[in-house]
């Protein structure tokens, strides 16, 4: 048997690990439930037909496909088949690419059921079949919260609030929070005289971070735009404080185009609902985010002590489920990509020590008598909340002494027969060496004497 | 667009489920926790040729290959295939089938950098590819804990320590738990003068519950068997509670063959490490859960006050990474299956009501100007812990009721223009019925009052 090994761009979470994404998930789910989103899951597979065409032609060649079981190939011609054309026939389900297609087709397909407003959120695994590479997997998590079946501004303040909590939680200070709107930018380029390359504006001016200043003006340049439009768009494509003394200043540009009117009178409300929360939030207008679906406000956080790309994105949409056939839900959500941001805790070194503990003491036997002497002791221990294990084996102290530096366990008891005969016990902190003697009934208050 | 669907055999956990759901999984992982186990995740895809050859014929067949990406077909001559020849040349991934093989592959992979004894829990779902029937799926979750690298028998009496807790913490009362050891299968095979047949037999006898005690005499006589060897079979494959004189009995009979002295003498260890622990655990001498991959004591929990096959089983290995290469790692570990568990709690009714709870509180704004004027009360209910809403809009009260009912908000606070002015809010238990009038800074006591 040939070394194993695990598919590319997939992952172990080894504990270490986990004990940092643990803190990461269950940190935006407590913030997610004091809002009062409710959790959903939905299977990793779904039908290829929910799947196909909701991503662009790009998503549908990432989409993974699972092979029909049993005798797949029954009744096909292979004569003339290419991969393109065969993969239809012999696979009719596919791994969910994002979370939001399948919360789209949950809601239609449950919606007589459903109490809307619905605010749900959803912390599973994606598989896209993107070329790996330095903090891209094939397999990942997404952490989402999206409210369905209201236009109310105040689910957009309450995400500026959830956002302020989720980082406030994590300890993540260096941050910034960008907010644009589609019907700003639309306004924009009308005002730009360009609004017949609204789509591909986006598109180019979504690069900035990439190509910088220069290079949108460039590919806007070749689009066909002539100097007085680029101008016009670099005037407005910047970024601001949100406040009402930007948005007068934009309403006095703007505000004779219907479009910039609904969104500078948005983004006020937005402002008045979102209270002190509102604080250093920036107005991008240059932010678009690709995803044409979004029709109101459009979300960004970015990492500002560390190099790297947005750690959470989302916006209004207002028709996420009228692909399967239920019109008019407006809705709004965002998702925290939870592989980022661990990198970025990670880097400024924001997890907390605590979050790496799996077991608080340990009892080490020095002979078998010792071994059922502790279990007494671990059984009460545990029954009041205590992570306890007893070393399995009598084997030499170094060795178990390793295992708890290995593990981070806190404390140590180590029992032999001086210890069974006078039932005085030393519990020791191997953080700061110190060693306490005690009666063998009293570890606990020990424990919670730091 | 057809209406929208799911695969068959798979499931969306709508957030009635979820709550419960997550009662099970956070109480047994708050057990495995207790006793110093700690988080693994493995990635859903694993190689096929991790997979493939460790569930039997059978499970090869009920493995979800995923199609490779890209034109798979290339340099794949299509003259003469059929389905079982083509899947190796277009599948390389497949879906983990249980948690135990990726484990295996964990542990051989990351060998020098693991503290040995490993004690690891895993909870994340598994697919088959089995025909969908009631209460089997083919998307499901398995909740696992195993040490690997010791064979102390303080292990077998922690697992029994854990199915107590876990079942405690669930409340669930009426079940029992189920013990035997492989060397006394063996034993009781060679006592019978049928140790040539041991592997069928183990299956025979595994049938038991479903065939009865005649099936099984019956299956065995068609083996070959002759009466005095059914005899004797069936005289030990009983059921009886594990202890002392039990054992005294077994040894009497099976003491002088080397395989029957082995088992008895580990389970009086057992008895002896599990203290009180062991009241009630029966000791099943027809117990073999077909994996012969166990070679020492083999668990197994029913429950008794449900029409329902067992919720858990586990057991001793001695090889389980051989496969990959890395021989003597001993390890034990045990699996609950958390559907038929969901199933089990639903019937008994154990599920507490208050993990149902979404929200604790909804203000119900009667105008828009109530809207701005609940959030900070709002968010200063959700600093101090609390699960917090506000409708999103000043719709017709009756609306905002049955949406707090329909989620099962407990407290509502109705905010009109009276409320406003006088700064005194009616703070209404949705249960009781009970309204109690306080100042708006005042909610929270009244929340804390019951």
């Amino acid at each position: 048997m040939s070394k194993p090994s695990i598919p590319q761009g997939t992952r172990d979470f080894s504990p270490g690990v986990m004990a940092k994404r643990k803190f990461i998930l269950s940190t935006i789910e407590s913030v997610y439930k004091s809002y009062g989103f409710m959790p959903l899951e939905t299977p990793a597979m779904e039908n290829l037909n929910t799947l196909t065409g909701k991503y662009g032609d790009e998503g549908d060649q990432l989409l993974f496909k699972i092979l029909n079981n049993g005798d797949y190939l029954k009744d096909i011609n292979l004569q003339e088949v290419s991969s393109k054309t065969l993969s239809p026939k012999i696979a009719d389900r596919g791994l969910r690419y994002d979370l939001t297609v399948p919360l789209a087709r949950y809601v239609v397909m449950n919606r007589n059921d459903i109490a809307f407003p619905f605010k749900r959120y959803q912390m599973q695994p994606v598989w896209r079949a993107d070329r790996p590479q330095k903090g891209r997997y094939r397999e990942f998590w997404q952490c989402d919260a999206d409210v369905l079946g209201t236009d109310s501004l105040i689910c957009e303040a309450d995400f500026i609030r959830i956002y302020k909590d989720v980082f406030a939680r994590l300890g993540l200070q260096g941050y910034e929070l960008r907010i644009n709107h589609r019907r700003l930018l639309e306004a924009i380029c009308i005002k730009a005289g360009a609004s017949q390359h609204f789509k591909t504006i986006t598109i180019i001016i979504d690069k900035t971070d990439k190509i910088g200043a220069d290079g949108v003006a460039r590919e806007l340049g070749e689009l066909g735009l002539d100097q007085n439009a680029i101008a016009t768009l670099s005037q407005f494509l910047t970024k601001s404080e949100l406040n009402t003394s930007t948005l007068n200043m934009l309403e006095a540009n703007l505000g004779d185009i219907p479009e910039g009117k609904k969104a500078i009178d948005d983004l006020r409300k937005v402002i008045e609902l979102s209270g002190s929360a509102i604080a250093n939030v920036a107005l991008d207008c240059s932010l678009a985010r690709g995803l044409d679906y979004y029709t109101g406000c459009i979300f960004e956080a970015v990492p500002t002590s560390v190099k790297m790309g947005s750690i959470s994105g989302g916006g209004r949409y207002d028709d996420l489920t009228g692909v399967f056939g239920l019109k008019d839900i407006s809705g709004i959500g965002i998702s925290f990509g939870i592989d980022r941001l661990f990198d970025v805790m990670e880097e400024l070194q924001l997890f907390p020590p605590a979050g790496m503990l799996f077991t608080d003491l340990l009892f080490c036997p020095m002979d078998e008598t010792a071994i059922a002497y502790c279990i007494p002791l671990a059984d009460q221990l545990r029954q009041n909340g205590f992570k306890v294990e007893i070393y399995p084996s009598a084997t030499k102290l170094k060795k178990q002494l390793d295992y708890a530096n290995n593990k981070g366990i806190s404390w140590v008891v180590v029992v032999g027969e001086d210890e069974m005969q006078s039932g005085l016990l030393s519990v020791k902190n191997m953080q700061s060496g110190q060693q306490t003697k005690t009666e063998s009934t009293k570890i606990q208050e020990v424990l919670q004497s730091v």
